[in-house]
């Protein structure tokens, strides 16, 4: 489906990966900096990456689908495998590890740009509570993208919705919605607001796995019959 | 109009009206564990609402039509009652309880993610104020999303346009604008933010039937013509 | 242009000025009961009124083009005096006082839904730089709405842009951006945030009518070869 | 490209310019009065700055291209030397000093308008760390105005990509993203929260042209080939 080669593509979920973690984690530490109360923390927090977000599916989808992540990339393969524009196994070989070195360097960058150094973060986020917002959080968000896909819905209306989602997420959840492997490592290596300790790392992958696996499962229920995607904005 | 079968359908309405449930309250869980002034913990839980909703509405409603509420269903069934695309009674008969269902799993869903017991709330909120203020919020409601489909209006708009009356209705109204039935049986099973004490729901859903009578006679009076629906983004 | 006749056209206007009032109003009293700090307060009133003065346009623009206000009738109707699709003049005579109504009739509604008395304002605004800010602030709106108008823009677009313009002029200005003359008019009936004292009201409604003859000519300048306007979403 | 003569693209790039920095001087003097947390001010400067900048350029685009931005219009003219709507010379020595003028004219008006003088700020705000903000603040600004119209996306889908950047970049980036010679140059011009002092100006400036440039090879690297951009919304 793509006109553009591979290593285009791949740079594509590199930088948009990468960027996404510098939204979430510079504006984490910024947020942390100016406000006193921890609420309108996440929120600052919250508004600045359903933005970013947004703006960076708008810009990189017509380039490499603006995935970057992980599961969505999984998921995409697994409901497309016996569609004519199915994607590669070596196209998802190259997607995620570019997506995870996207999310640290873009962690690194955040911490440059407010002179914070690169560790490991301390923060403990691995609960029962948290494992469920997770699978909860994912699972829409894989929801949310493959079903606007099947139906149809052009990149300008698919880049809203899941800044929005994410917005919302963010306040739904008790995890603050990470539903992002790639987001998840890169946040490890910042010990700020937005950071993710290593411990807790596991658990949310695997809860992120399970989320993206119910939402293919929703998917394929609610929408059966995929219209062809143009790339029409 | 729909190519779906009603289990589908149904299923949408009951998945719709229960995300909504949990994003409702969860984020004011969320925000009242982490703002201390009321005022931001409203914005919060109604930035959260407005973005969840329009997702969950431009997502759903090629499958469903998205109404997530009772009152939606009955006013889309009688203005369309003489029309070829009218809704069978059967489609409201498995609508309103899938609503109702999904409300209520959605509250314990969002109680689930934040470590909170469902049981009921002790929050009353009936006055003659709040009745007023219902009966209004309601009334806008409907007449948006009526007005917006006869007017010809995609998919895309009305969710925006309706997450966005929503975001301002918590404000305008002393209600809050719960404004859906589903919703306010849903929100009676968490005692946080966003519950309301079993007393006053019988007061909200009065309010709301009759908001949504008040707004059909308008959708009649201000949009005599509908135009045909179309599927376009 | 308008396939509806006047009186739906002017009802039209009478509720859009009405409930934009009522959400202004509404959701002042709300801010101001619910938060301590008085940018917060604002916030909240601007963000509310933003989303909600959106979906007005959006929903009614296609029965009576969704002025809302005296001073955008009158633009209008000078800027397109020689076209076709002219506004003529027992139109303008039946929108203002419409306009008017609805505005005194909205910030009723507010005061009922939130249990307050409606009298006078007792909220003084006008001095030389708030007078200036109406100024701006209005021939800004003007000009969105007529270039916009002119460019070809469709109706979501115009109503999302007229939304943001609102909720920036809450800030960039320091009269918080009135520029309505019967949304002025409308808050006089009300001792809350978003009222304004009768002394007040003389000089907004002056600076309103100077900043929309600015913004007609920057109109005529930068816009000289309107589009023709389709019905298009 | 454009049906304009080139008077009155400047003077649509000197009221872009001009209005852009009213608007974020003029919100930043509301929230530093009105408000007590620093966070909150930013939050209600970046806000209103976001909705603004989305409506100048919706407004303006179809007059002048809406770069408001001496390094847009340098990026553009050299990403578009060989394409026959290229950018003549004399366009860009007629842009680049008209948005400069605005900038400045911008700043004092905000300032007549919350009665404040025009005098120059103190507000240092050279670092290493801002500088790499600055630099990455304009490299994702230029990237999405270029990306986006080398992908084709409407005017309104590049105004709200735009407005939202900005309002992201705010709050991921140290320096709070100016981005922008012809802003950075105007907001000497007031000694109020959106100030910068002289002395911080040129660092600022160099790191925008550094950004600039790396955004003009990463549109190469990610957008080769170039769509036709239509006026379609």
């Amino acid at each position: 489906m793509s006109p553009h080669p591979l290593w285009r593509r791949t740079l594509a979920e590199f930088l948009g990966a990468g960027m996404l973690v510098t939204v979430v984690v510079g504006s984490g530490i910024a947020a942390q900096r100016l406000s006193a109360d921890v609420g309108l923390q996440l929120l600052e927090n919250a508004l600045a990456t359903a933005m970013g977000l947004g703006v960076l599916i708008v810009l990189l989808a017509s380039v490499s689908g603006a995935h970057f992540n992980p599961v969505v990339s999984l998921a995409i393969a697994v409901l497309e495998h016996r569609s004519p524009k199915r994607m590669p196994m070596r196209e998802l070989a190259a997607y995620i590890p570019a997506q995870i070195a996207g999310g640290i360097g873009g962690a690194a960058l955040a911490n440059a740009m407010f002179d914070v150094p690169t560790t490991l973060s301390t923060t403990d986020r691995a609960t029962p509570a948290t494992f469920l917002a997770e699978v909860v959080a994912t699972a829409g968000l894989v929801l949310v993208i493959t079903g606007l896909i099947r139906a149809g819905q052009s990149i300008a209306v698919i880049a809203t919705a899941v800044g929005c989602y994410i917005g919302a997420a963010y306040w739904f959840t008790s995890s603050t919605s990470f539903a992002n492997p790639a987001v998840t490592i890169g946040r490890v290596f910042t010990d700020t607001f937005a950071g993710i300790a290593p411990a807790s790392v596991l658990p949310f992958l695997i809860a992120q796995v399970v989320g993206a696996g119910i939402a293919v499962g929703a998917a394929v229920a609610l929408f059966p019959h995929p219209r062809p995607l143009d790339g029409r904005s």
